[in-house]
């Protein structure tokens, strides 16, 4: 039987904690995880290139999650250490993956397959290879450890190569209905109903602003549809008694 | 004299876990805090909307970083826990803030000041008030922990109303090369530059791609001008040695 799944986004790179570059894989990873995988994400974090940071959040975060995802520092040049960081999370050697190594060197061509090249063909020992169908140089899984690059779209073009390493979860359905009211208007009564339904459905409510006017979407989330389902009702009952204008998208 | 100063973000919301929403408050509050207040956020934690979890990491990250920003999680709605949830991690009481009350009584009104309205009033005792100017509904601070709300735009607004509460750091100043190149051919000596430099420059090396072409954005960061002139003469070095394109943008 599927049981609930949960994952970490463990995001290492100083250009994300310097406000230089905006991430976008969170939300790329967590979307893919939830809808493709059933695996809810339930916490993410972003830390320095430091070796001794990375070993401790590799360490905590395997043990506290059915999975964890990093991404960043597995590259050629010498801010790339999460490969090198893994291996001694996992107290396990950092060595050339033979199969990696023979990728790679097919790829660039003996001559052009220089140290910074080779360097992407070191991991931690039994490592698993995620492949790369954009750039070759391949993420790997370790445990319950899957490394993937830091660029966007070199990581989405390697994620479905990650499903196979992964126990799908539960499906995590959800609906959404967005309303041109504001928060306040509804909050009292959407507390009552999320307490309700509070071990079965996740309420949530986000305020949005469209077209000039300020709304407010609600976000029901379950494992099961019928709960789903009754919790919706409960809202548009709601939302009839207020009178609130439902906003079709 | 100026010293090293530093932060941590903490994203609260299940709506940035579940990748329904892009965050794009990391990216701006470290750009800011960097740019306008020598302070380098360290750390950046997305964690979901329960009490718990919310205590335990408002606890530890005040005390291992000298500020902790924290977005969302104050609005009117049940799933707005925020506030109550800093309150228990310092151990004070969570209640009216006179002066928040009577701003949001102003705002909207006596006769539309209604229960949802009001709990954003609520906060721990012996906070202080972040101004917010597009909406009204005050931030807050407490300790070393700043509260803000999770709407970008909002946030946006608010920010310069957090700078009173900082002292300001060394400002870190930084440098960047795009080249057209990849990160392979230069891996090698860039490492050897950063080795010397270590102890003052931050040296790292990001891919992207642009006109269809390759490339590797170099970006030097220190608190020190003149090692960043330093490391700046060697890249170069290097660049002219390796006959690169320096890319003009």
């Amino acid at each position: 039987m599927k049981k609930k799944v949960n994952a970490a986004i463990l995001i290492i790179g100083n250009e994300i904690l310097s406000g230089r570059t905006q991430d976008k894989n969170i939300a790329f990873i967590s979307n893919w995880l939830n809808t493709k995988c059933g695996i809810m994400v339930r916490e993410v974090r972003v830390i320095p290139d430091i070796e001794k940071i990375i070993v401790e959040n590799v360490q905590l975060l395997s043990r506290k999650f059915n999975y964890v995802f990093t991404t960043g520092g597995i590259g050629p040049t010498h801010d790339d250490i999460t490969a090198s960081a893994i291996s001694k999370a996992f107290k396990v050697k950092y060595e050339y993956h033979l199969e990696a190594y023979s990728i790679l060197e097919k790829y660039y061509g003996k001559e052009k397959f220089n140290d910074g090249r080779k360097k992407m063909a070191k991991m931690p020992r039994g490592a698993k290879l995620i492949y790369n169908p954009s750039s070759a140089a391949p993420g790997f899984i370790i445990e319950n450890v899957l490394s993937l690059p830091g660029v966007p779209s070199i990581l989405n073009s390697m994620i479905e190569n990650c499903k196979r390493y992964l126990i799908k979860g539960l499906k995590i359905h959800s609906k959404t209905i967005n309303l041109f009211t504001v928060e306040s208007n509804i909050a009292k009564r959407l507390g009552q109903i999320q307490n309700k339904y509070k071990k079965f459905v996740e309420i949530g409510s986000y305020p949005f602003f469209r077209l000039g006017k300020i709304g407010v979407a609600i976000v029901t989330r379950s494992t099961s549809q019928d709960k789903i389902k009754d919790v919706h009702e409960e809202i548009l009952k709601l939302i009839k008694s207020k009178k609130i204008k439902i906003l079709k998208i």
